[in-house]
C-alpha cells in the first residue's frame, strides 16, 4: 500500500509538534510538509532539538501543506481552520482539527463561548466530532473531524457507559480535572513560569472553561438528556496528564457491581480504554506518552455515589494520538497502528 | 516575662522538626527539651542538616521532655499520645497533640476509623479541637489540645463562614482535596520515591481517609446539623501545601454578594486567613512556609452553585504553625507571634 | 525471520522493566520470559500499572528465562551475573549482563571497587564492553557483553575522538556528571523520599564512585595511554538523563575547528551520536526516552580549555537501549532497529 | 533607637520583593518605600500575592524612595544604579547595589563584559565590594557597596581560606556551578517555560558568563596573585539555590587536614558559613530560604586534588539576606539581625 501523505498546518505548537513526533513513527504515513507561519523557512529542530538528526523539515507555507497531502492535520488557535477545511473539503482531502472551530454543533455555542461566527456554515454540517471509541462509526465515513479537546477527552470517556446505561441519579455533575502544564502550549506565560509554577497548584478559569460546551454537548448525547457540568481545571505543575475526577450520585438499584460490569462490558474491547481492577486506582504517570485513558471507579457507600477517576496524556489520547487514531480509523488501518508504545513507568 | 518551656515529643517526624524551626524564632519560648525513640541520643541535625550550626540539641527520652516542660507537644502516631496527655494532666502542664488521638469527641469513631479505644476516657471530656478561629475561647482555657489535621483545617475554614450562616442548600458535600508529600511524612513509601511520585498526580484513599470523621464532626457543629461530605484526597508531586476544591449549592435566595460579605465579616479581622477579593484564585504558592490560610470563592451561575478553594501549608497551618497558635492563645501571647515572617513568593 | 527469543533476568528493577518496554516495541523480538526472585509469580503490571492490558507476562524462575531464551539480559546487582552468564556459554547463548561483572578487565578492579572476587575467570576472558560506538566489531562477534554503566557512556562517547586523536593536553581529566533519580533504582532511599530530594541538589560519593575504574579503563584504551579522572556525580531532582560536564585543556595545536571536524569524522555517520552545530548545548531534555547521546562542544579561549557536554537517557542509552543496540549488532540487524523513537520535546 | 528607614528601587523584581519580604521580618528597620517603573502605582501584592494582607505598600517613583529613605537598596538591570547612587552619595545615604554596577573595580573589565562605561568614575572609588565576611572592615565604614553576584558568592566563600592561604597548587581553578531558575529572574524566557525547564538540564552561558570578571577579580585579592576560572553556569529545575562544585590541585605538602583546620579557623566564627563535618556533603537543600553558605571539602588522593562544594540560597544570601547583612555591619546592627531563620528541611 502506498504511504499516507499527511500534513501539518501549525506545527510549531505543541499539539502540531507532538504530531509529527508520532507520525514520523507511524509506518504506513509519510509526512509531507509542515507549516508555520512565525517559522517560515526554520527547521524544526530549531524549535525542537529533539528532533535534531532525525527530522530535518523546514516549516513551509499554509498551502504547500494543503497541496501536498492526502490528510490534513490543523492545530491553530480557534477562529482559523475552516479556510483550510473549506479547501480539504473542495479538493477531497480529509481534515482533522485539533483546535475547536469543529467541535461545537450549536454555532450558538461557538458564538457564546469563543466569541465568533461560523464563516462556512455548511461546512459544519459535515463535521464529526472524533471521540473515536464513541463515535467510531461517524469517523470512518467522515472527511472533516473534530477532534476533542484534552480535558473533553478525560471526561467522556470517563462517563460514557455510565449516562449511556442512564445509571446515574442525577444529570448535574462535578469534575474536578488537573492538567500538566503543556496543555497551555508553548506560549510564554506567569503561570507557567517555572520560579512560579514550580510548587505551585491552582484552579483556573472556575465556571468559565471553553471546553465546557463541548463536555456538555456530548455527554447530552451520551444521556439522551441534558447534562449539566460544574468543570473546574487546575493547573499541575508537571509537564503531561490530565485526572478528571469526578462525582455522580448513583440510581438507587445500582450497585457498583453493575458499574463495573457496564464499564468492562464497553471498554473490554477498546485497546485504548483500560478499565481498572478494583482498589487500583489511575495514575496519570501510567499513561504518560501513550494514547490510553486509564479509569478507575471507586463508591462511597454512605451517599451511594460515584467516584470516577479518568487519566490520560493530554498531548497524546488528548490531541495528536486521538488524531491519528482517528486518521487510522478513516483509512481502514488498525486502530491502534503507530500507537502501541508502552507507556513508560518512570 | 519569663519564657514558656517548651517540649516536643516526636520531633524526629515531619511535624515535630517543623515545630521545633517555628519555636526556635518564637521569642517568648525556649525550647527545653526533644524527644525521639528511634533517633535517642542523636542530633537534631543528624537528621535535618539544616540545622546545623544553630541548634545542638539531641533528642532525649520523652520522660525528659515531660519533666522539663511548661506545655508539651506531641507529634506521634496515633494511638500513642494518651499517655503523655494524662501525665501532663496530672502534672499541671499543657499539652498539644499534633496526632489524631484528641480529636474526636466520640469514642466509636474513633473506634471505627482507628481500630483503637480511649483508655483514658476522662481525658478525652477535656480536650478541645484547636482550631484557633474558631475556637479560639475554649482554647484560650483548655490545658488539652487536639489540633486538627491538615486536610481539616483546609476545609473547616473554607466552609465555617457557610455552613454558620446556613447558606448553602445541601448538607451532603464534595470535597475535592490536594497535597504535597510531606503530609506523607517522613517514612519511605512507594509512592513518595522520586521516581514514582515525580511527574505524577493520583487520588487516594477514596471515601476512606481517616480525616473524614474529624471533617463531619465539626462541619456538623458548625452548621448545627448533621453534614456528610465525598472526601477524595489526592497526592501532589510538591513538598507543601494542600488545596481543598468545595462544592456547595447555595440556597436559592444567597447571592455570591452575600457569600462574599459574610466570609469577610467572619475573617477580616483574623490575621491568618485571608479572603481573596473577588477574580483571584487561591494558590497554595503563596501560603507556603506560613500560617496563612487564603480563601477564593467562585460562582457557577448556571447551577447556583459555590466553588470555594481553600489552601494552607500542611505543615504550618496544617500542623506546627496551628499548634503555636492555639499555644499563643492558652498563654495570653499575641496570637501570630512567632508566625509573622510573609510567605515568599518563588 | 524467526523472532529472536529475548529473556531478562531481574526484569523487576527499573533497567529490566525499561529494557521490557523496548523489547515489546522491538518488531523482531519476542520476550519469551521475564524473572524476578523477589516478585516470583506476579504480573509485570502489577509493579508496573502502565503495562496493564499491554503485556501479562508474570515474573517466572531464572531457569526459565535461561532455558527459553537465545538470548539473555541480566540486570541485577553487582555478583550475581557469572553463573547466568556461565550457563549461557555452556548453552551457545548469548549474554547481555546490564550490571557491572563483566565491565573491568583486571580481576583487582573488581576486588579494589566491588570487594568481590571473579569466580569464573575464564568467563572473563570472553567478555567484550559494549560501548556500540567504539567496540563494534568486537561486539559482532561476542557472546557475553558488559553493558556499559550510564555515567561511563555519556562520558566515553564524549571523550572518544579526542583521546582517541590525542587532541588534550592532559591526562587528569575533570568529569563534573549529573544525572536523574532513576540512576538510583527501585529501592526506597532517603535520599530519593520526595519531600528530600525534590527541591534539593547535591554530589555523592566523590571521588570513589563504582564507575571510576570503569570509566579510566575504557578512556586509557583510547588514549593509548594511563587517564586519570576526577569524577563527581551529581542527583538531579529530575527522574531521566545524564550529563557529564567534562574539562580538558587542549594541545597548544590543536584549534577548536580541528575537534569539530574530528567529532564530526567520527560521529556523523552514527545513528545515536549527535554533534550540535557550534552555538547549541546539550540538553538531556532532548534525549530522554531516547537512544540518542547529545554531544556539544565550547571552548575557554583564555585557557585554551576545551568544556564538553555530552548527555543520554541513563536508562536508554546508559542501560537498556544500548543493550538493544548491542543485541542488534550481535544479531545482524540494523543497529537503531526498535529504538528510533524520536525523543518527546516536552 | 529609631527604626532604619530603608527604601528598594527596583522592588518588583525577584531580588527587590526578597529584600521586601525579609526587611519586613527587621526589627529594627522600616521599609518607607519601595518603586518600580512597571509597575508604578499597583500594590505589591498584585504581583505577589503572598503579601496580601501583610503589606499593602504600593509601587511609587524612585525619587519618593531617595528622599525618604535611611539607606536604599537597588535591584535593577546593569547600567541603571549610577544616577541613585549619585544622589545618596551627595545627599548622605547609604547606598547598596544588587545589580553588577558596582563591582568591578576596572572600568575596562566593566565595558568588556557589560559594554557600558562608568558614567561616574568618582563614585567607583568609594565602592566597596559587599561580600560581608571578607570584606566586613571595609564595609563598617562604607556608604557604597556593590553586592556580590550569588554565583561569585557561593564560589569566593568556598575558595577564601584556600587562596587566602595559598594552599592550591594552581591558579587555573575549575568551577561547576548549578542554579536554581530564581536567578534567572522575573522576565518571562524560554528557557524557564515550565514544560522546557522541569525536566531539563543544561550549562549556559558557557566561557561568557558576566560573573567571570567579578569572580576572577576578588579570587585574585585573595590569593594576591592573578587567578584564572574556568566558569560553567547550570540551569536546574528548581526554584532556589546554587551549588559550586570546584576543583583545585593542593600544594604538595598540603594534607586535607590541614585544609579543614584553616577553614573552621576562618569559619568557625562566622554565623552565616557552616564547615561541615567531614563525610558530609553540601546539599542547597538545607541553606534554602537562608542567608547560610554551606561547604563541605572532599579530597581526591589519588591526584592530590581538593573537591569543594559551597551552596547558598542565590536569592538570600546570593543577593537580598546578604544585602541585608551588610546593612546591619554599616549601621552596627547585630549582623545576622533579621536573618536567623532555620532553613526549612522539607
Amino acid at each position: 500500500m502506498n504511504k499516507i501523505k499527511a500534513g501539518i498546518i501549525g506545527a510549531s505548537g505543541y499539539a502540531g509538534a507532538e504530531l509529527l513526533r508520532l507520525l514520523l513513527a507511524h509506518e504506513d504515513v509519510e509526512v509531507v510538509a509542515i507549516s508555520s507561519q512565525s517559522y517560515l523557512g526554520q527547521f524544526i529542530y530549531e524549535l525542537y532539538p529533539s528532533f535534531y538528526g532525525i527530522c530535518d523539515m523546514t516549516f513551509v507555507a499554509d498551502q504547500d501543506v494543503l497541496e501536498k497531502s492526502d490528510i490534513v492535520f490543523a492545530s491553530l488557535p480557534h477562529g482559523l481552520s475552516e479556510k483550510y477545511a473549506k479547501y480539504c473539503d473542495e479538493n477531497n482531502k480529509k481534515f482533522i482539527d485539533l483546535g475547536a472551530d469543529f467541535r461545537l454543533d450549536n454555532e450558538k455555542d461557538y458564538q457564546d463561548w469563543y466569541r465568533l461566527n461560523y464563516s462556512e456554515k455548511g461546512l459544519h454540517l459535515k463535521q464529526v466530532y472524533g471521540l473515536s471509541e464513541v463515535n467510531r462509526k461517524q469517523i470512518k465515513n467522515a472527511t472533516l473531524i473534530g477532534n476533542p479537546g484534552c480535558y473533553p477527552t478525560s471526561i467522556m470517556l470517563g462517563l460514557y457507559p455510565l449516562l449511556k446505561e442512564q445509571m446515574n441519579a442525577s444529570y448535574d455533575i462535578i469534575i474536578d480535572s488537573k492538567s500538566g502544564t503543556t496543555g497551555a502550549g508553548k506560549s510564554l506565560t506567569e503561570d507557567t513560569h517555572f520560579p512560579k509554577c514550580n510548587e505551585s497548584f491552582h484552579p483556573y478559569k472556575i465556571g468559565c472553561h471553553r471546553h465546557t460546551p463541548e463536555i456538555e454537548q456530548e455527554l447530552s448525547k451520551m444521556a439522551d438528556q441534558k447534562v449539566c457540568v460544574t468543570f473546574t481545571p487546575h493547573l499541575l505543575p508537571i509537564n503531561r496528564g490530565i485526572v478528571s475526577t469526578i462525582y455522580v450520585p448513583l440510581k438507587d438499584n445500582i450497585k457498583i457491581e453493575d458499574v463495573y460490569q457496564i464499564y468492562h462490558q464497553y471498554y473490554d474491547s477498546e485497546y485504548f480504554v483500560r478499565v481498572l481492577p478494583e482498589g487500583k486506582v489511575a495514575d496519570l504517570k501510567f499513561v504518560k506518552y501513550s494514547n490510553f485513558c486509564d479509569i478507575s471507579l471507586h463508591y462511597e457507600p454512605r451517599y451511594h455515589q460515584l467516584i470516577i477517576v479518568s487519566t490520560i496524556d493530554n498531548m497524546v489520547k488528548g490531541a495528536a494520538g486521538q488524531a491519528i487514531q482517528n486518521m487510522n480509523i478513516m483509512f481502514g488501518l488498525e486502530e491502534s497502528k503507530g500507537l502501541k508504545m508502552v507507556p513508560p513507568s518512570f
